[in-house]
């Protein structure tokens, strides 16, 4: 215990927070400066928001203290790729892999690590595209590497997350077989009508 | 066209639409903090976001027209109630029916005009709860109520509604039967699973 | 310590930070509706920013603490009168006692104390209105009034201020006697240009 | 007049506005990230504020014609270095070249020309560090590198500026040479004691 509290107030903590703040910054800025480009050349913005998220201090050291992971800002840029996280919501499905594949191009931009839960759903029916990327940051003094989690998902996708997400985390409840059976299958309803917009916006660009 | 310009860049006109920038704001505070209200006391934020909107003055004006009504700002005062805008986007249809409540319940608030799109959705199948309020706003010399409609609905409702708003006003397009009537249909399978999750939030709630 | 931790986490506690939140935002509302206001009919507007600031637990437990007072949700409410705050900044000394006038002729606001540091500057050399009022919030189930101060300057005297709140918040640092003279003077200087500029702006109106 | 409402509304023109936007975005995204650097790593934010601003067509038009340059998007892309603006506002003159050249160290900025007006301040009194940079921006399908105007002043240089330019912009009025003198001296009086406060906040560090 006072060694979390000894590793939470210590500048290298704080600083390291600090940078994750600007990650997150230059992050949301790219997908700002594409929502720009795409609505002012599609006759509708795909991006819908842009949000972002710094993981608290607290799951920060219970993720660390889950995987047996040593306390320390070294382990923490080390070991974890959620601390800064952005999420993008969109229209459409094809919406979610232009961004990603927009963002993926640029030159600033690596690629950690990509998981494609639309192509293949979390067993409890989440969907979304996610990517680890790591971006430059410029201080005073360096350039420097950090990485973040971005989250491309349909409004559709985000509807269902955002609603499961709050009932799981009700104080003291354990979410039932059956309930999250049904929550399963919302979730792949939920999806089957969002193709189906999509498709009929197809229709009426084809026009 | 000459006259619709004199309106537009009068001070009147400039100072009409400040008045209506002010009631926005105005009900968008009323709404901030009913939701901090909410979140403190329930374990969920029923409110996911609220968004002010002013009409354009193109569009005023289109409006003014397209009813035969005078184009001065007397005119625009007495004759529409939806230049100022503001949407609520909450979690659940209960939720919708809460914050309607709170909300007119407060002794500045008065309700001008209800009308229920979720009892009786559009024949298109939108569905949503409009309000029609006066609030006031207090200015250096004067307290003057303002006019604001007010749309508070779901997540999944407002999925619906901006995905066909899009398609809708992609320029040149006439959308055919045929597509109107699916978009109709994916209103209605998009709500029946809005009240799935409604009703198993409420089973976790009970829990 | 314990009983410290014990009140800051508690449920009492935390809502009525939510209400201090709420409170801030309804008065930081009513300075954008004045400047909406006085931009429309002036030629210039007199309000270059309206900030608004929440007193953190830590010097919250400060103060109960140095004027001995019981640590509790009651005593800070009955205590406390600068919780939430809310800081404007204007052009010049007229536009700070204007904007007081209007503020304080609204008849859902109620003025609990007045102290005009700009008449009789602190010993320092700072200047500025500090306005304790009481305002209505909203809540879903009632309304209530909650305690604001608002200190309302010219950006002369925020300048002077931001900066002197710096040099004194150096950690270890004690300010010699020679250095708060030197700030005192420097105090009273940016004063006399102030007044300069303000004389300089009405020989410009009047023209 | 026609030529000029058929570039406004045309496509290259939206398109090219939107350019500068996102420009002016991640101009201020690095600002916001040194600002974060700065806060942690000294006892105090230099970074008072950082402002964007566009300019308005109808100024991209007058400076066109007062210069008799054409009237075209790449007129202005090739003639204009301020349609984006950001504004720096910091405490002190040091603070000012601190941020210009760790700006100017980043390696995807490019200077264009600095003018340093507080090295030697304009007839008037106005003093500012002016930088025209180039900056990448990443689209969806190109990077293309668009043209930025920073200025970097202290609180109390912004103060004089702002102050200055709302008299010089009432409607009408011509300032007299007393006035300009006056405003003048006003300028060098708020530079000295700008210095003063300067100097006292050193004596403080060394402490």
């Amino acid at each position: 215990m006072e060694k979390e509290l000894e590793t939470l107030i210590s500048m290298p903590f704080q600083e390291l927070m600090s940078y994750y703040r600007c990650a997150m910054m230059e992050v949301e800025t790219k997908f700002r400066v594409l929502s720009e480009d795409f609505s002012v050349r599609y006759e509708r913005n795909p991006i819908q928001s842009v949000r972002p998220r710094l993981k608290t201090p607290e799951s920060i050291i219970n993720k660390l203290k889950r995987y047996g992971w040593e306390l320390s800002t070294e382990s923490i840029e080390k070991n974890l790729n959620d601390v800064a996280g952005v999420r993008v919501i969109c229209s459409y499905q094809t919406d979610v892999y232009d961004l990603a594949e927009a963002l993926l191009k640029q030159d600033d931009v690596q690629l950690i690590r990509k998981k494609d839960y639309i192509a293949a759903p979390k067993p409890n029916g989440y969907r979304s595209l996610h990517l680890i990327v790591a971006v430059p940051i410029f201080l005073q003094n360096k350039k420097k590497m950090m990485r973040v989690e971005i989250q491309i998902r349909t409004l559709a996708m985000d509807w269902w997350a955002s609603l499961e997400h709050d009932m799981k985390y009700k104080k003291d409840v354990m979410i039932s077989e059956q309930i999250s059976k049904e929550l399963h299958e919302c979730a792949e309803l939920s999806d089957a009508i969002d193709r189906r917009m999509e498709y009929l916006n197809r229709q009426c660009e084809k026009r």
